[in-house]
């Protein structure tokens, strides 16, 4: 594997401290929560004191990850008022996506693979490039020369095979792939990651998407999926079990756009978009009180269903003329 | 990447054939396509005269594999008698999985990554430790010094993608991932085959797809999923479009065998069954006039569908009882 250059101001700030706080983004992804739980490993395993911190609680498909029981929601020692010695925010590059209004720490180290404008902490390593903060931190171990066991080697795997959508995104780069490689050998079984993380289906999720694809519909080349606060009763679901769904519309055959309604009150809706290329859906985002990517965006409409349907479908229509004029 | 013995006898024998006839076996999938259409573009950059045949068509999901229209039914040259100097099986060690019952060829060659018993050939590289067949020719390719380009990287890239479901089954060794880092490396864009392999699923599959988890079953820690021809005449849709639907099944919390039965007649039924482990279907399927592996296998039923599914859903729980004892 290339040797990344991390800055030895990191190492070297990490190396000193004796206790280490690592913080990470609200409603934490498998990258967030990989890389932070395997830094805690390789951090304890030289000796340090770790606390790993998280506004929000483990989502149930990443209670395999082990050690996933010590992130806690509260901050550690707080009533003594015992300062750590390094502050780490992983795979966000400030303060505000981790949902805290001030976090402690003498030191405040940033490890991230997002673009941002903020410049929150003394010491920042951010490289958009790399797939994964999950591959950033495999890097990382290495370079503090800390020990990386089968449950390490497993945390960071299920960072980088979840970041890039299970090796399937373009962000699955050369180096991802390599050290996908280093991960298995050192153990991890890719067919246990896969059943966790996508094989884990509750039948009242199949039940859901049963229900949602039966209900899909096309208008020209956008898909339409939409799940109502009827189907969420009817199956025994709630919003949690909707991911991916966006993504099941978009993999049909000639669509370019995929947009996933769903209910959140009698007339009112969260729209989610999915464009393959050739729609900036965050143009439309914007529209609706939303944000987000050129590929992938998503706001709030309100209104009956039809009318919302209607108007976001005349949306993406008029966005396609606009870019071919 | 650690260099892989390919036998001497093999790369000389290729080295000294000017003509070579590649044949793989009949429903072709990822692995064997690009691995054939890879060789074959890397021998054809040696200077050979290089011929593919297949018994079925290509599937439509691989016809973005460049080279894929140079697959012909027909044995070439047959009407002159010719005689290729070599002729490579891959992706199969025996003659009856070509699904022609006798092929020319001076010497005869077999790259495969299948166990068989048989001994066709005159000379053999089977490898079941590896990925797949792509990973094999890859290694054959570098051992050749043949060149690369970025259409065989894309063929090669497609063969280990589709036999390691997408770098997900366990069979996602360290080596197929560093062959996958290679391959990007050479300009293969990943998200660009996983669209062309598993996010171009037609209007109408699609369909089918929600009809079926719609009428999935569950008996205890067996899932049943049913396609009739009743389903197929509505969404418009062949037995083609129900590729995987076994797994959709199986991908299911707390689903040990999953089964998928669909419909070939008013009375007959193909059955397809997947287990995660603790079940030996192949034994089942024994007895249903069929075969296969322990963790997949299938065969055939004759009876109504309720008949049919009532004594599989039975064989299945008494092979557990059965195991359990």
């Amino acid at each position: 594997m290339k040797v990344m250059k991390i800055p030895d101001a990191l190492t070297g700030a990490i190396r000193q401290a004796e206790s280490v706080l690592i913080v990470t983004h609200v409603s934490p992804d498998g990258d967030a929560l990989g890389s932070s739980l395997a830094l805690a490993r390789a951090l304890v395993a030289m000796g340090k004191r770790v606390s790993l911190l998280n506004k929000d609680p483990v989502p149930r498909i990443y209670r395999f990850l082990p050690g996933w029981q010590d992130v806690s929601a509260q901050l550690p020692d707080a009533a003594e008022g015992t300062e750590p010695d390094a502050l780490i925010l992983l795979d966000c590059g400030e303060l505000e996506r981790t949902g805290f209004g001030t976090l402690p720490g003498r030191v405040k180290l940033v490890v991230d693979h997002h673009l941002t404008e903020r410049s929150y902490g003394d010491i920042r390593w951010v490289r958009p490039e790399m797939s994964s903060t999950g591959e950033m931190v495999y890097s990382l171990i290495r370079a503090l020369g800390a020990e990386i066991d089968t449950e390490t080697a497993l945390c960071l795997y299920t960072a980088i095979f979840t970041d890039t959508g299970g090796f399937r995104y373009s962000s699955s780069t050369p180096s991802s792939f390599r050290a996908a490689a280093d991960l298995v050998e050192l153990g991890v079984k890719p067919w246990s990651v896969t059943e966790n993380v996508y094989e884990s289906i509750s039948p009242a999720r199949m039940k859901l998407m049963g229900m949602a694809i039966n209900g899909m519909r096309f208008h020209g080349d956008v898909a339409v999926i939409v799940v109502t606060r009827d189907m969420y009763s009817e199956t025994g679901t709630t919003d949690e079990d909707t991911e991916n769904f966006a993504n099941l519309a978009r993999s049909v055959q000639g669509v370019e756009v995929a947009v996933f309604i769903r209910q959140t009150g009698p007339e009112s809706f969260k729209v989610s978009m999915r464009s393959k290329g050739r729609v900036n859906v965050a143009a439309i985002a914007e529209t609706i009180r939303g944000g987000g990517h050129h590929n992938a965006a998503g706001g709030k409409m309100d209104g009956t269903l039809a009318e919302v349907e209607e108007r976001i479908v005349t949306a993406l229509t008029n966005a396609r003329c606009d870019s071919q004029s």
